[in-house]
């Protein structure tokens, strides 16, 4: 796991380098047919990369976006008219039959279908119309980490692409990534994850949120100390976190807040408010300080799309660290296989 | 909070007799238009009613359904297009600000919209183009259960009166129906709910999962749990907990699983002998006993849709004698007021 993580500053600049040709072809061929609207379908850490998606989809496109639940399929045999739509698939392993099963449904609707994976030889490649590869190589640790950083970034490059309409950036969305590998390794180097690891061996549960594009980076992090650590991890974004969960909060119960330093961001600083009324213990993921923190794990002032590949990083960290420190081996957990495969 | 959950048959009965007539009349003016997609906007307990009608309308109407997230509107000023689709804010309250702020963006971009709420007179209702109020009287807890399962008594009313396409309903919806009230007075009276909460008094936090119609069941329960007991509950559907958090089972976390008589808990079974290899204290909520069950809180042997507005109820009754045995006041949990306003 430990060497999954740092491989992700070589991730990104490969799939910039290498994979940005295969993935403007795709997003010109897509703009040009124009969804009315995305539907996603993924399951655990891809779920999180196409929760990310969705909000590109609606924020940068106007596009109307949503997560179908394979089961709909599946489990209840239904065939929503998905036709005019574009139906995403995102899976590192592209080898679970539900996902490729609402793929089929949705081709034979009359959709426009796209696979996102880390296996361009997998059943979901092959059943979609069009095939993303994230480029992220072999990943060893049953954990996903730069597979879900290279679905982050695959979506972030398909979504400007469909933007601009030729699949290529703009000059603003250029500037941005070619600084991304670099600030990733920064983050990783400078991280103070180990030292939190520490402070948080005895924690029994922890609370993530985030608002906007830093939801996708709580429910990640959540899941990372659930399978890693078995740590009982809520993420909510930050406006649910007010309707009911807030209750929860109180001073035995760290809260890893990932607060970006644009709208998402500000947007979190009510919550935080609310939190620290409760005499929450808050660490922030992000560039600025804030009042009531107890501590900050730095990451980058930059547009909060990119961030979101960059703020998981020390995240992904304090779970490998906090595994190790309570003496379980977090590239093997118990009960899972690294293909799951439901139905 | 014991009171709103005893009137449950009644405001069933109630909505049944006397909100039939201005469901229909919004059914039939929704069908004569013709929707390409729905979409749902809600947050807290009545994003888990959104979610039952996500699934109703996927699997009844095979329109594509998905649960928009208002930050998209209110924190990143996106208009997405929603021309076409139904917008559906579902609200107990209807006072929360950013769910008339998402109404009023769809409303704006062509979308017919409607809200659903317990409160005629709320912003949200104004806003909409149609409303449907869940008649189930003054909710004295800030803890929502009468007008959850009001909520999706209406979504239930609403879209298989869509289905029908003059806002009626079939024969076999009558039949159904027509029992539920009754179902729903054995269900509370028989329920082992209190000494349940006996056995899980000491539990330090609780895993639910189901699949289909019975997730949105597993979520609510999850945040009743949080909101009374301040006892960490992460909900899964039983394809995601194999996802990862299946790692986090262990004899020391009771599970309860959601198990229909229908497709969705047929889909459980498979996730229940997984959780009984990792020797998960099981409890089922359903019609028939499962090998490797703990306990199981019985209920009536029904159609899945209508399973979800009975098999909430003793989860209901389990928080609220939970919360009881553990010393805390469920009408007034900590930190949290019946309205919630985010933005």
């Amino acid at each position: 796991m430990a060497a999954d993580i740092s491989e992700q500053p070589e991730v990104y600049a490969g799939l910039i380098d290498n994979g940005m040709s295969e993935i403007s072809a795709v997003a010109a061929a897509i703009a040009e047919r124009r969804p009315r609207s995305i539907v996603f379908t993924a399951r655990g850490t891809s779920d999180h990369a196409a929760l990310y998606g969705a909000y590109l989809s609606e924020i940068r496109l106007g596009i109307p976006a949503g997560l179908a639940s394979p089961s709909v399929v599946t489990v209840f045999d239904a065939r929503p008219d998905w036709k005019d739509s574009l139906v995403i698939a995102v899976s590192q392993s592209g080898g679970s039959p539900d996902l490729a099963a609402v793929v089929k449904a949705a081709r034979e609707s009359g959709a426009m279908t796209l696979a996102i994976t880390n296996n361009p030889n997998s059943p979901l490649a092959a059943e979609a119309e069009f095939h993303i590869d994230v480029r992220a190589g072999h990943e060893r640790a049953v954990a996903a980490t730069k597979t879900y950083t290279a679905e982050l970034l695959a979506l972030f490059l398909l979504f400007e692409g469909i933007r601009t309409g030729d699949g290529k950036l703009e000059g603003t969305e250029t500037g941005l990534l070619s600084k991304l590998p670099e600030l990733a390794s920064d983050v990783l180097t400078h991280s103070t994850a180990p030292d939190l690891a520490g402070r948080y061996r005895f924690a029994e549960r922890f609370v993530t949120t985030g608002r906007g594009y830093a939801y996708p980076t709580a429910r990640e992090t959540a899941l990372k100390l659930m399978e890693t650590s078995y740590l009982p991890s809520l993420a909510f974004s930050g406006a649910d976190l007010l309707h009911g969960p807030l209750a929860m909060a109180d001073p035995g119960v760290p809260v890893l807040a990932v607060v970006g330093s644009g709208p998402g961001g500000k947007a979190m600083h009510d919550v935080l408010g609310r939190l620290e009324n409760q005499r929450a213990d808050i660490v922030i993921v992000g560039s600025y300080d804030l009042q009531g923190q107890t501590a900050r794990m730095a990451t980058p002032d930059i547009d909060e799309r990119i961030a979101s590949m960059l703020d998981i990083l020390p995240l992904q960290q304090l779970a490998l660290h906090l595994a190790l420190q309570r003496g379980e081996n977090p590239d093997a957990p118990r009960g899972l296989k690294k293909v799951t495969e439901t139905v």
